[in-house]
């Protein structure tokens, strides 16, 4: 039991939480801050692991990986942290498999992939409407775009069904679905889609590693890295890890702000939420990933031409949904991939060796003989990682986003809400988690040290009607109480944070 | 801390998870069986409350209040505990507005509305077309319903849209699915909406007052009854209220088998549920309901020969979807209403008092300005019940379904699962939630005392691939351990159950 007391506890150690307490830390060095986290470390949903490889051991991200030159809040941290980017290696022939297990594999070198005039013209099309409905959407306030209600009320699958022509097609963007989100696209709302599309710039900046698109470039040394080196500046001594935080109790006699940096529903609120919290809260499920690496003595897919990049429909037999090629800038020669949506589902239920028999075989098929003399195979299935359940984000089904988006970045209370789905920029990625703790910590110093903002960042607040009112400028007492830690018999630990805040008054 | 020892523990007092503790006491008194809830009372979604009436006061139902006669399990009950039924009272001119606040209300006597032609056709050839479809659904195993995939796929608004003609009959529809289901038409998958009236025998089961269907009957004394007969047979020194299950943690050397009727995301499970299991307990929203009743000195309504049932869209000002008569066995006249959908979010953001003002608006503009007379106004959100978070029923998104639904009722090791959301019959009503309460029971039976099971119970439970292999008779070692209660300055008690299971194998 502590009896410490804080100014602003942040739950969530991933990128989203350490962004808005690193920023806190900067604006006001007196400002007492605690990170808890579930679990054993930082990082949330970006994990860097080693594994055996060409020349040795090797380090790979297994969660979140990619970034680009448009995402400029993860930009920023990057250059702030004085870590280094490589490109996403995509030169050569990429591999399309789609229309069931029998049908021809084709070999393509553009970004639009090998299709049939038929196909290529749908694709055309359906693209161009997308991007039109893309350009209409309004991420700050939903409801103002237009036709809002219908948009939301039609998964992605049924707005394809409506509007492509071609089976080719429609089979891509379900692995299109898979790949970006983890669901299939009849889990999504077709407005959810839109907004996700708009907030990274357009539909082919979610789908490409070209220059400005979601899979541009790789951080050297791994993404976790980013949390690590914020988790050192924020103090590590403020960041307690194997610290889930169950309960969150507002009091009267409190002015401690808590960011929930954690997009899950097993927190308990006191007083409960706002409806519309709540109900956006428990409705938000999390994509199903499997993410692994596969390492090689050589990078025989470049010695013959290809990219690495494999696209494989749902209506093959190939476990997974895309690869791309993961060498490491030390040179070891690695492809990663991705099992996802429907095929996580039934693949996780199946032994682990003979889903790796199936993802080598596949890359046998897609990319020769060569594939099957592979150094170390190492996978890591989301939804068995605790705390997270899931990757790389949370969606919204059909009917969320118009009864209840208003309220999902709405602080209330106290309480502010950060991570990567309340972002405006990039929401779902990296940048967003970024750009979503900013957000939150500048909301907190509005009302706890508002001087410590500058006009513009408190215009922009008050436009993106992100503060309740006024800053408050009553003196902080602060209370955090019933924090208790701790370890059971058997190999779990879990920690109930109880936060108990002052003059709750939901908005 | 307890250091008892129980063969089953039951998360949930309500319906569900008492009429499972109750078969188990029936079958086999040794069982030692122990209840848990969150809420400081039983009944779940059921909750019969005393409010100021024509004669002083009288109880109402607030939650959960019909039953019909083809709803077995509940009928069976009902008579098993000795309680009374009585009809809804539904002779006389119904009320139905739709087409805008300013458009006309018409009046009608059918249990059809008064339709014109056009939208009467429009009427018919949709409820032929969904009860042909009603038809094909396979309510054990989904996924052997034609075209599963595609009809969960879409939601209900998608449907509609493509298959019904006029914007009447599609505002309609959404009162359906508001009074119903507490969601909007765009929340939940078409699939999951077939599924609910085959269980039912049809959707107009779902919708009417007559013999057989769902608003057919009422108790004398209300509902709650029900879940208290039952505490008292269970025996209420193996009921604890304010004992809320936060964690379920299964480990090695303990037969204690868990039987869940709570349907919520909440719980921590240690090991992690299989992926499959855990998307879909994730993925189940609750509806959001708020129902008033509306006492008065005489029952001015059935004077001016309405029935008091009105039917408002959601184009209309009108608060509320539906009201009925609720004039009380010992007659009290009373009316009963709901908010519901996204207008119980829109409303429950109001003043009480301004929402209050508004239904009776309504009621003085459907029923005459007697409406206005009335002796007390309760309400209740659903939304801030502590432990329900809603009502009437937690419904699916698109795409859940077809993925997830072979784990709805798949017991995951020791752990089974009850709650009226895996009911096989009236799936979402009180009856599902006696029949998969029972289900459950028999489960456990089949388990730790397969003698109690009659041949045919054996049988069924394999037809129903519900256990999980042959019946295991390794002697009963049981452990309840960490079992805390904790009583906290601030008015809130939270109970932190960790149950002990041994050899775990998901399956």
């Amino acid at each position: 039991m502590t009896a410490d007391i804080w100014d602003v506890v942040v739950v969530g150690a991933g990128l989203s939480g350490l962004s808005a307490a690193h920023l806190l830390r900067k604006r006001d060095a007196k400002l007492r801050i605690l990170v808890l986290e579930g679990k054993d470390r930082v990082g949330g949903r970006t994990v860097s692991l080693e594994i055996p490889a060409a020349d040795g051991v090797d380090r790979w991200d297994f969660g979140g990986q990619w970034v680009g030159s448009t995402q400029t809040h993860i930009m920023e941290l990057i250059k702030d942290l004085d870590l280094e980017i490589y490109p996403q290696f995509n030169a050569g022939k990429k591999v399309l498999h789609v229309g069931g297990p029998t049908s021809k594999v084709r070999v393509y070198q553009t970004s639009i992939p090998a299709l049939s005039p038929l196909v290529f013209l749908d694709f055309t099309q359906l693209l161009w409407k997308v991007d039109r409905l893309c350009k209409t959407v309004c991420i700050q306030d939903l409801l103002r775009t237009p036709n809002a209600a219908e948009l939301d009320s039609m998964t992605l699958h049924s707005y394809v069904e409506q509007n492509a022509w071609t089976g080719e097609l429609k089979e891509q963007l379900g692995v299109c679905s898979r790949s970006v989100f983890g669901v299939e696209p009849s889990q999504m709302s077709f407005l959810f889609f839109l907004m996700y599309a708009a907030a990274a710039g357009g539909l082919m900046a979610l789908l490409e590693s070209t220059p400005g698109c979601a899979q541009e470039f790789k951080i050297k040394g791994g993404t976790q890295q980013l949390s690590e080196c914020l988790a050192q500046r924020v103090g590590w001594k403020n960041v307690r890890l194997g610290s889930a935080v169950t309960a969150i109790w507002q009091v009267e006699y409190s002015n401690l702000c808590p960011v929930v940096a954690y997009p899950s529903a097993k927190i308990q609120y006191q007083p409960a939420l706002p409806s519309m919290r709540e109900f956006l809260t428990q409705n938000m499920p999390v994509g199903h990933m499997m993410k692994f690496i596969v390492t090689y003595q050589t990078a025989f897919w470049k010695e013959k031409g290809f990219s690495g990049e494999i696209v494989a429909g749902s209506s093959t037999d190939c476990p997974f949904c895309v690869t791309f090629d993961a060498t490491s800038p030390r040179g070891n020669p690695a492809l990663v991939g991705f099992i996802s949506g429907q095929q996580a589902t039934l693949w996780s239920t199946k032994e682990a060796g003979e889903r790796r028999n199936a993802v080598l075989s596949s890359l046998e098929r897609y990319l020769g003989p060569e594939a099957a003399s592979f150094i170390h195979y190492e996978e890591k299935d989301w939804a068995q990682e605790e705390y997270s359940g899931g990757c790389p984000v949370n969606v919204m089904a059909p009917g969320l986003l118009t009864y209840y988006q208003p309220s999902l970045r709405k602080p209330c209370g106290r309480i502010h809400w950060a991570g990567t789905e309340t972002a405006m920029q990039w929401c779902g990625y990296m940048s967003g988690a970024v750009q979503s703790g900013q957000r939150a910590a500048l909301e907190v110093l509005a009302e706890v040290c508002h001087v410590a903002l500058t006009a513009e960042e408190q215009e922009a607040l008050v436009q993106g009607q992100t503060v309740k009112g006024p800053p408050q400028q009553t003196p902080l007492s602060r209370l955090l109480n019933g924090l208790t830690r701790k370890s059971v018999a058997i190999p779990v630990l879990t920690i109930s944070a109880a936060l108990l805040l002052a003059q709750v008054k939901w908005q």
